[in-house]
């Protein structure tokens, strides 16, 4: 049949990362690949009594279809919710998605024709590049500074590829704690950011599902913000991190005649999002002390970021010539190698000696693939499993280059 | 913005049928509109105590990212469920998916290319129209016969296309007791439509969420069945009208290379079906007691068609000139006007006096559509509602009639 399967299906192989993740199930093995949060930190007591009290009130309502753009209450709950962060929006501003992957697929679906242009930084979101490249997209991709997205450059490229008749349908960014680099944008070049999109005519799509996660330093104004409700800006974003990621909930924002389609989309998608999720995520919302909450995720969490921090320290000295950021939230930091060591080949080694990372490799379009990075999640593994799971990384990668 | 979203998207909008749901909000409109059980027949008591079951036992795993093919649980469930209905597959043969029209949209998205050709009857589902429409789909649709599709006319058309250079990409069908038109498809026709499949190379995509709604007469064996795995036949499958609509779980059935790039796909568009959502699903097929469940539904759902049926007779003397199907089983039937009505006009009448119905003109293809007929289900009002329901519909109609 597969002779029957679209072009672009006929190579598609999905999202890369899950693939990887099928090796090392192998309990012995160390694994700083996944992206999960801990469930240490779901507030389970808020998820039981919510579920039995959906099952209660107004079951045959929950058990039954509903609404494609979303329950009210939980739409509603959100728009509060997001006041907290400088953002007010209308009922037709926000579509309740199964998930930020979701979330960006709707993205896909309504604006890539095949071979469209996506602006986007270098490294990027895995997910983002597997539901994109169903729909044959094409990068202007540029390496990610340490203060965010290289914007003079995107500039430069949009503009020369515009002078050749191919305007970019999006920029594609995740300001805060980046998946994978973990890298923050700045003010200033949010601001130019938005100044960029807004002279070309293209929308920033600003996919933020770390955002409450900041362990150090201060918050930076959202980009959907600080445009205003002007209609740039198009904000993917989830319950995965701050609640947990097995409700499959999240919620897209953006101008009113975006969410239409989405809405149109998700219809023949779809349809709705069960109500029984949604109204676990209302009650979390409305119900749950959320300040409480989240400092606890934080304390988590940040807890074992200097944990790992300190512990490449140690175990990578200058002289192995490898480097990493230090994230101010979010759950990845991203460690590069010396050019001569190919981290693909390094995952296959590291399984043998019981530790695992993401191979830089799938964190880049298909065509512009590169070799000396690898992501790393410090939020799942223990503090025990980070020591002995760092100093493992260190000596495979010793091994590595006294080979050569 | 409207000016970078897709050709296609342009002009997309959506699942007709929930576009005119919202006109008939008004609780003193008698509703034929909806495709919706009764929630009378939904199993309360076995959903809520395998919810709390699922947050209580491995609640940890639930509430996490969990495998993007479904539970194995669930599957291995779902495959000896399967077997009753002389269905034999192994694993790799199953995924499942976040509703049936999440099955359908993962077969447009794998085999459809831009004026791609699908076969199909006339009408169809409209569901199946508004997610196929995303592809830009075109199609060779052929008006269903008293016992199912035209496969002779299909044979014809199906070559004259491909001597044309254009093979359709898949034959759509729903067998049992079909939406919009309650029509089954004879065993005859079911073994001739997998010949002609099997003869041009072209897969059979079998839909099929009413199969055990049977009310009167003989189970004819699927399609799917049929084929003896001999992979001709792609199964779309769901929990909506045999559990509930509001878990949104489902699972297609097929060909290990199908099912393997339906993964992908579904990968990249929203990851996993919730967990918890799969559980009780899980529970339902392995503690409920099913016939008892299954016989409850066709007598609550019989006793309604038959109510309707008598209605029918009483209030459309045979001189209205106005035609309806009479199934066998599954919750729709199809009311045939004389062709100097038009439905969807009718339709803004019904609703002034208080009775909606789906106008037919939105379950055919977009370049197909007729105005002469009404999609009716019967499973969702009270029978109080049925007869007054008949009555208003016949009232409308004379009185169109009559003013012509």
């Amino acid at each position: 049949m597969k002779e029957l399967f679209t072009k672009i299906m006929q190579g598609y192989e999905g999202y890369t990362i899950g693939k990887m993740l099928c090796y090392i199930s192998d309990p012995k093995i160390i694994s700083f690949a996944g992206g999960l949060p801990n469930a240490d930190v779901f507030p389970l007591d808020l998820i039981r009594k919510a579920a039995e009290t959906s099952l209660k009130q107004d079951w045959d309502q929950v058990l039954q279809y509903s609404a494609v753009p979303g329950e009210n209450d939980l739409m509603e709950a959100v728009i509060d919710y997001l006041k907290r962060d400088d953002i007010h929006i209308e009922p037709e501003n926000i579509i309740i998605t199964t998930s930020g992957q979701h979330g960006i697929d709707l993205v896909g679906r309504l604006f890539l024709e095949p071979q469209d242009l996506i602006v986007s930084d270098l490294p990027t979101f895995g997910g983002a590049l597997a539901s994109f490249e169903m729909e044959d997209a094409k990068y202007i991709a540029l390496d990610i500074e340490e203060d965010g997205s290289d914007v003079k450059g995107m500039e430069r490229e949009i503009e020369k590829s515009i002078n050749q008749g191919r305007k970019p349908k999006f920029i594609y960014v995740v300001p805060d704690f980046q998946n994978p680099s973990g890298i923050t944008m700045s003010l200033e070049k949010r601001l130019s950011l938005l100044s960029l999109g807004k002279k070309f005519g293209i929308p920033i799509v600003e996919d933020s599902p770390y955002r409450e996660l900041r362990y150090r330093g201060e918050t930076i104004p959202s980009i959907y913000s600080l445009d205003k409700n002007q209609g740039n800006v198009i904000g993917i974003n989830t319950f995965s991190k701050i609640l947990c990621p097995g409700l499959r909930v999240g919620f897209n924002i953006g101008p009113a005649e975006v969410i239409q389609k989405f809405t149109f989309i998700k219809g023949g998608n779809i349809l709705n999002t069960p109500k029984l999720n949604q109204d676990i995520c209302t009650a979390f919302l409305r119900e749950y002390d959320l300040e409480t909450h989240f400092d606890k995720i934080i304390k988590y969490n940040s807890e074992k970021l200097n944990f790992f921090l300190q512990a490449m320290e140690e175990n990578f000295p200058e002289e192995m010539g490898v480097k990493w950021t230090k994230p101010e939230g979010g759950l990845f930091l991203w460690i590069t190698v010396p050019e001569n060591i190919n981290t693909t080949g390094l995952f296959y080694k590291a399984i043998e000696e019981n530790v695992a990372f993401v191979p830089g490799e799938v964190l880049y379009p298909k065509d512009l693939r590169r070799y000396d990075s690898m992501r790393i999640n410090f939020s799942y593994p223990t503090k025990e499993q980070i020591a002995e799971g760092v100093r493992r990384l260190s000596k495979v990668i010793r091994q590595h280059q006294a080979q050569r």
